[in-house]
């Protein structure tokens, strides 16, 4: 594998009626899609047709919004979502290339739970699966788990780090070859392939083995989207790659050469760990008919929503909309969120009314309003300029703007010999252009892969 | 609803290569076939053209069985399967009106998980979930989750008791009709049909709301199928069905008159929990060739494997295969079921070796050998007598014995008017002739189920 790949990598995040906060106003989604599988079939299906890499589902376990403000409360469509392990497995069967990625914390979840689901998953799409890997820390996931108050800093990363090195062990239970299901001598599998974790730590004590064989990728895919330094630290240990958020091509360039430098002292080259910004394409046939798509959706954007989106910087509505963004003196539990957003208003001079319709739009990402030539040259001069490996596209509404991608900017992208134009392999890990990973413990004459 | 359901109702139970400990050497069963959904989804299609209320996987998160014994170990079929919600999901799709119910413990998991996957499966299926609610006995188990040993028997019920609870309030976190998603106003919700948990228990502190919608069956179903006087409390306080096991028609009448019994102090009528034994069938177009088929699986049984299915007994290898079970002193964990194993050697004078093979065959439940008329009478005799309100139908080979039996008894069965020749509803609920649970909160005028 060669160190950096030839071509650029592409994620679909899809999520509610679309990214964009006033999607699932649009008079074209139906009431109700958050909860159907099939609407999110039909964006699946069009990303496998553009060839795609994999689509991609958020998640928290809560309702994460301040419940106490039922007035913004009930103009939120995140609110309710299918559960994204039993949503990826409904679409994994009914497609045949696209990989498969799911959300699911380590905070308040148990290393042989998710070891096992996902390794579920990745059996039943043929090698399709991958774990983003996140922590959880908002107060409505810890007052569903017993706690009054969220779990700090510190102490949900070291417990991520632990819970994903156990996660990693567990899926190395069996060697690849275990299961020889001999059936005239009786023997299914063979004990000398059978490796029993054994894990004792300070988070976690875990026997195995892991009641699942090893996957069809060896292990499924972790995905890491924390910026801060332990959650480059995990990425740099544990993820195959990273979904990540950066507004300019420096600022890319920076996270990019430092997360790559920190996988030598892991024992990995810089082609095992795959840098992914989002980015909100809006896309039209020529950059007008782009711009008025995006005006259509900003003007659906309620004032209320507006300013919860920026809660992150604290309780805003004593200030005039049109006014500028008071100083921030306490950036919280998610500061790095929280300094991105503050520094995208301060760049562009922003005033709150503008600074929410931007953050509605892309949620912390880039948005790239314009015709496809436009949304490629973007794409183009980050992979280029090694800020990116590729993208997750995060689709502002669904299943509309995936067709547009797929029909208007995947073709320039080909063109351009950026993209492929058939899948290369039948995993993800494949077609991602991972290696395989041996069994650390398989013995060599039976190794075959 | 009439207080006892006129047709019989069927549950079909679908593991490994079927639920005959040697089905896997059989030689029409391909290689790996419990890692592919696909294996599964031909007997799932096959019990839908039967028409069959549901589908079932047992479950545990754990190899179970004892890790240092090697040479059994590698014999055991049973030690990978597919996690049962990502499976179900996966059927739920290639399927239009079966039920899916899907094991998943109390004991080493959280209330507001199991609400969620659940819900989301019944939002997928489109109404055909049900949870079969156990706890973990197991010592494999324990050390997958941080415990040198099992939680005891009074501690798990307990909290499987308190789980139930939980999970049954936050599927009530949103009234029916709570999401108007009105695009004009841009109201989403509306926030007086959402109900905020706050629950504050021993094992729990939940505050909820789930972020998921109520769902199309009103809540999913809850299958309870622990015979032990806690697990029957369990049962007649949450669970829609109960899978049990009984070897006479006697018993099987006490237990259905006990169990029936407990509901009215919980103000629910005979009719709410429906009474499903297992038995294992094993059928041919005559009694010879039904014996035949038999013959054939018991002939597989390794007797390494034997042994370890009566390790419920205590160790008997030290005693001759063809002599008698010598008397047990220690019943331990699972007494309920190991005692019915005794009971079954005492009654017919089984040696050892008749004993495993029985239990091979059955696993606990009756093993029913014959005509497709032979079959029918008993199932028919059962129901009438009052000692079943339907029967868990564990298939011991997949696919074939499911093909025997939607091909033979279910036709025998709807020529005595004791089984549907169509489905009656959409939902595993409405087929199962259960009440639509109206939400406990919802205010009248805007009821309209």
């Amino acid at each position: 594998m060669s160190r950096r790949p030839g071509k650029l990598r592409l994620g679909l995040s899809l999520q509610h009626a679309g990214y964009h906060a006033a999607a699932w106003r649009l008079p074209e989604v139906p009431r109700h899609a958050n909860l159907d599988w099939q609407y999110y079939l039909r964006s699946a299906q069009a990303a496998e047709r553009g060839k795609f890499d994999m689509i991609f589902f958020a998640d928290g376990v809560a309702v994460r919004e301040n419940l106490d403000d039922r007035e913004v409360l009930a103009r939120t469509p995140s609110v309710v979502n299918l559960e994204p392990l039993t949503l990826l497995s409904a679409l994994a069967t009914h497609t045949r290339h696209i990989g498969l990625v799911g959300t699911a914390s380590t905070t308040y979840n148990e290393p042989y739970h998710i070891a096992r689901k996902f390794a579920s998953l990745d059996h039943i799409s043929g090698g399709r699966a991958a774990w983003n890997l996140v922590t959880s820390w908002s107060l409505g996931e810890a007052r569903n788990f017993g706690r009054d108050t969220p779990l700090d800093y510190d102490s949900r990363y070291a417990r991520a780090r632990e819970f994903a090195r156990v996660v990693h062990g567990l899926w190395n239970s069996w060697e690849d070859d275990a299961f020889v299901e001999d059936k005239q001598s009786g023997l299914f599998f063979d004990p000398d392939k059978l490796h029993v974790l054994g894990h004792q730590g300070e988070h976690f004590s875990v026997q195995g083995p892991l009641n699942l064989s090893r996957t069809p990728q060896g292990r499924p895919l972790i995905c890491q989207a924390g910026k801060s330094p332990a959650g480059q630290e995990i990425a740099a240990e544990s993820a195959d790659f990273v979904f990540t958020a950066d507004h300019s091509i420096e600022d890319g360039q920076a996270y990019y050469r430092e997360v790559k430098g920190r996988l030598a002292q892991h024992g990995r080259h810089p082609g095992q760990l795959l840098i992914l910004p989002g980015v909100v394409p809006i896309v039209g046939r020529s950059e007008q008919e782009a711009q008025d798509k995006f005006g259509r959706l900003q003007e659906l954007i309620d004032p209320k929503i507006g300013l919860s989106l920026l809660a992150l910087l604290g309780d805003l509505s004593a200030y005039p909309l049109d006014g500028p963004l008071p100083p921030i003196h306490d950036y919280g539990e998610m500061a790095s969120v929280a300094r991105l957003i503050e520094q995208r208003a301060r760049k562009d001079n922003l005033s709150i009314r503008q600074l929410y319709q931007a953050i509605a739009a892309s949620r912390g990402h880039r948005t790239l309003v314009g015709s496809a030539e436009q949304v490629a040259d973007d794409l183009q001069a980050w992979f280029e300029a090694e800020a990116a490996d590729g993208f997750n596209i995060a689709a502002p509404y669904l299943p509309g703007a995936v067709d547009d991608f797929v029909d208007l900017v995947i073709p320039e992208l080909q063109r351009r010999e950026l993209f492929r134009r058939e899948y290369e392999g039948t995993t993800l890990r494949q077609n991602l252009g991972l290696d395989y990973p041996e069994h650390p413990r398989s013995t060599p004459t039976h190794a075959d892969h």
